[in-house]
C-alpha cells in the first residue's frame, strides 16, 4: 500500500501522481495556520513536466496556494499544468479568484482533487473550462478509491463544511494490548522518540487540542507543540479542557478554553463559532469514549507501540452503562499505516456522508 | 519497511536476499507439519544465481529442507549456493546429515540465517568449513537487525528450544478502540474476509490453538483451519481449552485437550511433552491477560479493523487486581505490518533472551 501507488490510482499518470503528492505536502505544511480557510496545496508543472512552483495557502488575507505556486513558477507556468488539492476558487474575497490567476498565467491544464463545496468559492473548474482550459477533477468523489490514500490536508476542512462543526480526530498512543498507561497511571514513554516527535508536529497543524480533566489531573500536560530540537513550533493549537471536575488553576495547560460540562456537540459548536475547523482529542480514555459514543469522531490517529502491559488504563474506556451491538459498529477507511522507528502509526477516516 | 529491503539488510546482496525470502516462504509452507522438528526452508541457487531448487522440511522421518531442495536442483546444484533458514544439521538421525548432503552435491557456498542450537544437530557450518566450503552465517544473532524483518518460520521452534516450553503467540482481532466484540458479545465480523482467511491459514501452520472457556461459551467456535474456498486444510492444529468453568460436552471445539485450571506454565509444559512446539492463543480477553501477566507471550499477531465500537469486550481484559507500572512494560520488536484488504495485520516478537 505505497502512497505513490495510491495517488497513481487517483490520477492515472506517474508525473501527475508525484505532483499531487507534492501538492498535498505543501498543504500539510501550512495546516493549522489557515483556518477558517482550507490548507490547500498546489504544484505547477512546466510544459516539460518539471515542478516549477509549489505553494500552500497563506494565513487569512494572504494569497491562496495557486497564487503562491504561480509566483514561484513565474513565466515557466505558461503552457504548464496546475495540480491543486482543492478546486481553484472563483471568488473575489480578500484575494482575487485563483481560477482567473491560473488563466492569466497561461496554465494549459488544471487537475484538482476535491470539489470546492462553497456557493461563492465554487465554480472555478467551470470558469476555467468555459475559457478553454481542460480541467480534470474532482479526482475524489465520495469515499471511492480513498483506501490507502493518505489523508489530504484539506479533508478536515471539507468535513467541517459538510458537518457544520469542527472536524474531530481521535488520537491515542498505546500498547498492543490496548493500554495507554500502567494501572498506577505512569505512561512515559510508551511509544518511541520518533513517534512522539510526530505527535508534536501533528499538534502544530491543528487548530485545537481537547483533553478531559482526568488527563490534566493525571499528567498535568502542557499540550504545546514542541520541536524535536527544543523550542515551540510557530503555530500552537488552542488548548481546550472539558469536564466537570475541578482542575488546579496553575495547571500547565493554562491559558486554555475551559468547558465545564454540557454536551460535546455544544462544545464543538462553540469552537466552530471561534473559527476552529480541525480539532484533536488527545484523551484521556473517558472523553475518547464519549466522543465515540456521540458519533463525533471523524478520524482516528493510532500510535501503537509493540509492547505489552498486561493491565492498565485503556486507550478508550467507556462508561460501564454503554451498551453496543456489532450492528452499531462505525466503519472507517484505512488511509495510511507507517512504521515510525518501530512503532505503528495509522490514520483512518470516517466514511463521508 | 519493505521486506525485500530488510532481507537485504541481513544478507547484503539482492540475489541472496531474494533467495532468503524464498527459503523462508518454503519454511512457512510446511509450518505445522514438522514438529517436533523445525520448519526449515532452503533454496539452491545455480552458479549463475538462478533458483534451481526449493524445499521445506518433510514431516518427521522424511528428508530435511536442504535435501528436498537438492533433489529438485539435481546436477544444477553443483558449484551453486545453498540458502537455508537454519544451519544445516550435522547429525545422522532418521535422515543423514544435511551438511554432508550439501558437500556431496558440490555446493560451493552456504548461507544460513539462524544457528542450530542442538548439541547433536549443530556443527554443520563447522563441518562444511572444515571441508573447504565457505559458509556465511548465522545472519541473525540476538535481536540485532530483526526490526522490520518478517518473522522466520523457524523462530517459534528456536524460541521453544531456548525456553524449554512451546512458543506462544497471542493473536487477537479487534477495532481501533480495542474491542474484540460488542457489549452483547456479538463480534461477527469485525475484520474483513481477507484477514479472516489469513487467520485460518495461520491456524493451519500451528501445532495447537488455546482458548479459554469463556470463548467456548460465548461463540462455540470449531477452531478448525478452513480454506477460503471451503473445506479443511490438510494440517489441523490440536485444539486446547483451558479454564475451570464447565463447557458443554457437545461444544463444537471437541475433540480437544481440556485443562481445568492449574498454572499456564504447567499447561504449556504438558503440551511440550506432547511434542507441541508452536501454540496460538485465540482468546478470550481473560486468558490473553493471564498469559501476558505470567510473562508467557513470545509473539503478538494483531488484526485491527479500522472501526470503532465505543464500548464492548476488550481484546485483553486483565483481572481487576492486576497492578502494573510502566517499568514493567514488555517491549517487543515489530517484525511486519501489512494492510490486508483494509485491515492492519502486525506481527511483533519478544526480545530474545
Amino acid at each position: 500500500m505505497g502512497p505513490q501507488h495510491s495517488y497513481l490510482r487517483l490520477v492515472g499518470d506517474p508525473v501527475l501522481a508525484s505532483a499531487l503528492e507534492a501538492a498535498d505536502a505543501a498543504g500539510q505544511a501550512v495546516r493549522g495556520t489557515t483556518s477558517p480557510n482550507p490548507p490547500v496545496g498546489a504544484v505547477i508543472l512546466s510544459v516539460d513536466g518539471d515542478v516549477v512552483g509549489t505553494g500552500g495557502t497563506s494565513p487569512v488575507g494572504g494569497p491562496h496556494a495557486e497564487v503562491n505556486a504561480l509566483a514561484e513558477a513565474g513565466e515557466k507556468a505558461r503552457g504548464g499544468t496546475a495540480v491543486v488539492t482543492l478546486e481553484p476558487c472563483n471568488h473575489t474575497g480578500r484575494t482575487g479568484p485563483c481560477a482567473l490567476a491560473l488563466l492569466e498565467a497561461g496554465i494549459a491544464r488544471v487537475v484538482y482533487a476535491f470539489a470546492d463545496p462553497g456557493d461563492a468559492e465554487g465554480g472555478g473548474a467551470e470558469f476555467l473550462r468555459s475559457h478553454g482550459v481542460p480541467v480534470t477533477g474532482p479526482l475524489v468523489t465520495g469515499d471511492t478509491g480513498l483506501d490507502g490514500v493518505p489523508q489530504f490536508s484539506v479533508e478536515p476542512w471539507l468535513a467541517s463544511r459538510r458537518l457544520g462543526r469542527p472536524h474531530v480526530t481521535l488520537k491515542y498512543a498505546g500498547t498492543l494490548d490496548g493500554f495507554a498507561a500502567a494501572t498506577d497511571g505512569t505512561s512515559q514513554w510508551i511509544t518511541g522518540e520518533s513517534a512522539r516527535a510526530l505527535v508534536h508536529l501533528d499538534r502544530s497543524r491543528r487548530d485545537a487540542i481537547i483533553v478531559g480533566t482526568g488527563t490534566i489531573l493525571a499528567d498535568d500536560p502542557r499540550l504545546t507543540a514542541r520541536r524535536p530540537e527544543g523550542g515551540l513550533y510557530d503555530h500552537q493549537p488552542e488548548r481546550v479542557v472539558v469536564g466537570r471536575t475541578d482542575v488546579p488553576v496553575d495547571a500547565a495547560v493554562f491559558p486554555a478554553l475551559r468547558y465545564r460540562g454540557g454536551a460535546l456537540a455544544e462544545v464543538l459548536a462553540d469552537l466552530g463559532a471561534r473559527g476552529i475547523v480541525d480539532v484533536l482529542i488527545e484523551g484521556g480514555p473517558h472523553i475518547a469514549a464519549s466522543f465515540i459514543a456521540d458519533g463525533l469522531v471523524d478520524a482516528v490517529d493510532a500510535y501503537t507501540a509493540p509492547a505489552l502491559l498486561g493491565a492498565g488504563i485503556p486507550t478508550v474506556a467507556p462508561a460501564a452503562s454503554t451498551a453496543t451491538t456489532i450492528g452499531g459498529i462505525s466503519r472507517f477507511t484505512l488511509r495510511s499505516v507507517d512504521v515510525v522507528d518501530g512503532d505503528i502509526v495509522s490514520v483512518s477516516t470516517a466514511h463521508r456522508g
